[in-house]
């Protein structure tokens, strides 16, 4: 039987083939080549980079030519807030904290509480823009400084976005958007609109400054419709194309491809209770030996372990992630040992996480895009 | 052959019957009773309501019986900017003065220069915008009080609405708007998004003041499918029904049933030299006899003439209309005389316009919603 499996931006299913998903795109794979100019630009990579999590691209170059000659660009990044974080969304943010911190761009971020009401039965749009505002703090916890960072939250701040919507939305058919979406004339014409407005945040940046400004977009690959999108109507309207750079999705704890919000214990919550890390932590989904004999004898497989995966993605140093991967090998390092070790990771990242989000209650203001555009 | 004809919010074809109309889109017809209502409460009724001009409505009662209780509620007409008006688009405008002198109460008006800029091919959104303003003298120049005339242009005070909007878009799936409005999937997606801000405005008053505040709707009856739509999903989501009240059409001078902008001697503009007015008016169809000699033997025919409707719609005077009538029909007034007569009150009417519409440049931001509700 094929390898069958789905990837819009509302569903993941099956088992992704990330290599088939990048070319059926039609999306351009990170070479070692992109990954040396990055090195040379930025000083170093941000692990994410090197261990292949960011995998994916379009025209990554164009935005590395213009950090090598010093013309501007920015970052964009998104989210729908419809609930608490898991912290698989921090991810893409890391790495646009990164490329702040390394060139110092501007980073701006659109929070789509529009767009969670009108997909999401059971939300009240008062509940979708008081979760933008939840999620601003996980965002702002990161650590941006205010002037770096732009936070846009669509019912708020729409009149920023509205008259690019209204341009893009005149190229965009009911067609096209029912073609690249999924959408049917069961859709309503709320949902149906609101790729306007995510297509609208790339082309933002330069109507803010009135000159070319292009953006690099770090997201999940599921995100590539909009962008091929707006980069098929982008020269039409006097806009760069935007980039992008794409990132595989964080797999559930319990083996599933995608985190998934239907099953708690998949996924570990910014507001999980220690006990409750611990506990999914614990009942993850391994790539050990059935017993501890079996392990010591064999060794592990670090390849297809979900745990493994997780140090990938929250242990920076290089150092004790190559020890992890070599003591499961050759079964120096037990599930238990190697899962309590993780809780220990996390444990930090999230206490850590947590003290900043505190205090980005004061702060979140100061990175609201109204605050410092007029 | 059957009386064929088509009226959608977009097109006017055929001799629009206009008591099938009001059966085919389900409103009811002005009664006597409701003449009566008026007169009681205004002590007066408009001339275009007593001459039957403005003849059906939906729920007009509800508004007479809160005004009558002194209960609030707020009138709300609109217009797409895409060029300078014709006298006719100011008819339904001078009903709404008649409203806010009378009662005193607030109008709502909808510069919709997002909807013209999708629906028209050739526009930008520079353009209709600037037809925004330029629109927005002639309403002004009809003499309203600054606290009472809310002037909203769409793309510019698109924060008083989307949040509206956006609900409005949930209730209304895409076969919905097709089916209402004859969109395909060749439309482009903001045209289809569109509706939901003619909505919306029908329900701002209630969000601006917190308390429920119905809309009375003065406007031609083709705008009927929004408000049917308005109307279908106002409860659902906590408003109230708007109430409309609903005109024919101006007929064009050259005896079709609208006014025509593709036929520039159908149509007088505002911004028309005077001795193309003339020319115009003496250009019109009229109910007249072939020649003088027949006129005075047999009489006109003020019933089936496009002069005599323009009497009854630019003048305000019952005896004199009367006069004119009764004069036509026992072949006293030749044509000639009576579009005489017409010019001299147009031109009259025209002059006292553009003098306070030259004044209305001064005082435009006094209009605007946004100055008032921040």
């Amino acid at each position: 039987m094929a390898n069958e499996f789905v990837v819009t931006p509302w569903e993941v299913k099956g088992r992704v083939d990330y290599l088939r998903l990048a070319r059926e795109f039609g999306v351009q794979l990170i070479t070692d080549e992109d990954v040396k100019s990055l090195q040379e630009l930025a000083g170093d990579v941000h692990y994410l980079i090197r261990r292949g999590f960011f995998y994916a691209h379009r025209d990554l170059r164009t935005i590395l030519d213009r950090q090598r000659t010093g013309l501007k660009w920015a970052l964009y990044s998104g989210r729908g807030p419809s609930a608490d974080l898991h912290i698989g969304h921090l991810v893409p943010w890391m790495l646009g904290r990164w490329f702040v911190n390394r060139f110092g761009v501007e980073y701006f971020f659109e929070m789509t509480d529009d767009e969670k009401f009108l997909v999401k039965e059971g939300y009240t749009l008062e509940q979708t823009n008081r979760y933008a505002y939840e999620n601003a703090l996980d965002l702002i916890a990161l650590g941006f400084p205010p002037d770096k960072l732009h936070i846009i939250i669509d019912t708020e701040d729409i009149k920023y976005l509205y008259k690019i919507a209204v341009r893009v939305g005149k190229k965009l058919t009911l067609s096209t958007v029912k073609h690249t979406f999924g959408f049917t004339d069961s859709t309503n014409v709320g949902a149906a609109f609101f790729p306007t407005l995510e297509i609208s945040v790339a082309f933002l940046p330069t109507e803010l400054y009135g000159e070319t400004v292009p953006v690099l977009i770090p997201t999940a690959i599921d995100q590539d419709p909009y962008f091929r999108l707006a980069r098929d109507i982008a020269e039409d309207l006097g806009y760069p194309k935007p980039s992008t750079i794409y990132g595989k999705f964080i797999p559930g704890l319990t083996g599933e491809d995608k985190m998934s919000a239907s099953n708690p214990d998949s996924a570990i919550y910014i507001t999980d209770e220690e006990r409750d890390v611990k506990r999914k932590i614990m009942n993850a989904l391994t790539g050990g030996q059935p017993t501890a004999e079996f392990q010591r004898k064999y060794g592990g497989d670090p390849d297809n372990c979900v745990v493994y995966k997780y140090h990938l993605l929250f242990q920076e140093s290089d150092e004790k992630v190559k020890r992890i991967y070599e003591d499961c090998k050759v079964g120096k390092l037990l599930c238990g040992e190697c899962k309590a070790m993780l809780f220990e990771r996390i444990r930090e990242f999230m206490k850590e996480h947590n003290e900043r989000r505190e205090r980005a209650k004061d702060v979140v203001q100061q990175y609201r895009l109204s605050t410092k555009f007029k």
